[in-house]
């Protein structure tokens, strides 16, 4: 067993310390071929197994519905907000996309949208700095729209929805990079979901889309290659070389999911990490949150201090104490923890106890 | 030191051992950080350092011009093949490209431009299975064009350009994904160098990019924004979170070749591998090769047999003998070398020994 410091990043996040292991074990001898994964054709057999086994593993763990399609995809998360607008405005006639806005990340997705099509922003919370997710009417939805996009999860504020919206006829699409695989997904009410490796399951570099079937062939005729959906279904992800090695981690961060009891269990384990820090935040008077209970994000928990110098001293004292990348996001400022399936529970009762005793010193 | 095989892939390609022993050693832990390369944010100091190492190494190795930028992308080289006629077709009024077709990733290459503009092919070797590279007359460069596209070294057929044609006014694009650092480069005679990283810099997955600085801005405004050059160079390739493994992998090969001696020492190196395979080829009634001597790859080595069965028995007696992956690609049968930089002579001289033992003993 590696010793290792509890890694609190928001992204490129903690990989379970037990993946890593197999991987260097394994670095040098693939499947018996003698070479590492980052060696081999893309076109072996060995790989093609490997990959179709992460897509089973997925479509198991997730229950994903059998009219949904899984891809792997170079450039993670912010290449798909270029990717869906290609892939999905031209839907409908009205070459139009509907948004939720409920943090950065979905302003850079709208941002991007606009340059192929009309955008219209059915809801927002920007107003009180993305504090909450803002409430949707039953009549939100224009049905002559290609689609609508939200955040399941928001990194940065630490905001959730509690459930996804009721769409209509209109396919909902679901940027769930901070939250795929952390609790059960309802596939019935999507369309699309996509999400970058780097938070739940695997390195940094690549984006696994689940599309159902019906929405794979709309593609702009100038859509760059790589981005089309329908090719990229067809050729199974390899249209050209992929990165061998990111499916590889997935295959093992999806074997290691399996093994702790699957995605209700994470769910499970990921609620009682993130009670173990609001309980923390509402019994103190030294920390606070800045977000709606209701909306509170299970996976992003950042908290505020009395002032810079208590949160400066805080920072540095946490990573003495093996606990690393607390600072919280420019936008919000503060400490932040990122708490993913990968997190132990010991790593978070370690954080919640440097936070009473910190309180206890400091406060 | 591990016990390895002699890895002849054409991409992935097999990497340094001493590089993959050096990941596997720093695997948790990354610059004294207690974590992997894998798990920390692209907005490090230490991430962005090692970034610029890489690509200050880069600079050096390759004697780049300081009127280039050198960028990092999501997508392997054909992710450029969108990203090239994206960004520079708009350069002049004409919205045209030329290209030289020299094999299948030229083509590849000239249908994704079809996308985005006009294309012209001024020469071509498919008449003849692209057995050479075309000669070209000085006025085959329309001024009016964009840019001009070829493919430096094509690792099908194993034929290279002996040096990069003289495009005039019009900015020479090169695809180097295969000979990219494997000797001394022109940039005198480019605007824009892409490769993929899988056959001499790392692992799949990502695009390196020296680009001249004037070139940078005639992107489309509907360019996908991980596409745009102008955009990537601003943000030192990190609009979004990029691949930090593949980053920090590039390094490690690039310290590799410098210690090796640079790019003329490992020209050298290459020349006297492929010279050792070429004159067993030479000297031998049992294989042959289709390419004309003076277009000869130093990188790829295809060979043909005189039949089906004694190829497919050479394979196999090949891989017993821990020589992997020669088998040609079905464009072109047979078998095929591929001898990229981190092949050690020692692997090409067992390869050359065990063609001979087979000609002498099934010829």
């Amino acid at each position: 067993m590696t010793s290792r410091v509890y890694n609190f990043g928001a992204g490129p996040a903690m990989l379970p310390t037990s993946v890593l292991e197999k991987f260097q074990k394994e670095l040098f001898d693939f499947e018996g071929m003698g070479v590492s994964v980052m060696e081999i054709s893309h076109r072996t057999p060995q790989f093609e197994a490997m990959q179709e086994q992460a897509v089973a593993l997925f479509r198991k763990l997730a229950q994903l519905p059998d009219d949904f399609e899984v891809l792997f995809m170079h450039g993670g998360a912010q290449m798909q907000f270029s990717a869906i607008p290609l892939n999905l405005m031209g839907r409908t006639p009205s070459s139009k996309a509907l948004f939720v806005e409920t943090g950065v990340f979905s302003q850079h997705a709208i941002k991007e949208a606009k340059k192929y099509g009309e955008v219209e922003i059915v809801a927002s919370s920007a107003d009180s700095g993305f504090d909450h997710i803002p409430t949707l009417l039953a009549d939100a939805f224009d049905p002559e729209a290609g689609y609508v996009h939200i955040t399941s999860n928001n990194t940065i504020v630490g905001t959730c929805w509690p459930e996804y919206p009721d769409t209509g006829e209109v396919p909902l699409v679901v940027d769930a990079t901070s939250d795929i695989l952390s609790k059960p997904m309802d596939f019935s009410k999507m369309g699309v979901m996509f999400a970058s490796l780097q938070k739940n399951l695997g390195p940094p570099g690549m984006a696994m889309v689940a599309i159902r079937k019906d929405l794979l062939s709309y593609a702009r005729p100038d859509t760059p290659k790589l981005l089309d959906y329908a090719l990229t279904a067809k050729n199974k992800s390899l249209t050209n070389t992929t990165n061998t090695f990111a499916v590889y981690m997935v295959k093992l961060v999806l074997e290691w999911l399996e093994e702790q009891g699957g995605v209700s269990a994470i769910a499970e384990a990921n609620q009682k990490k993130a009670n173990c820090l609001y309980e923390v935040i509402d019994a103190s008077s030294f920390y606070h949150s800045k977000v709606r209970i209701e909306h509170r994000s299970v996976l992003n928990v950042p908290f505020q201090f009395p002032n810079d110098d208590l949160k400066a001293l805080f920072l540095k004292e946490a990573l003495e104490n093996q606990l690393y990348a607390l600072k919280g996001h420019r936008v919000v400022g503060g400490a932040r923890a990122s708490i993913y399936n990968a997190m132990p529970l010991e790593g978070v009762e370690a954080l919640a106890s440097f936070m009473r005793e910190f309180e206890r010193t400091h406060g």
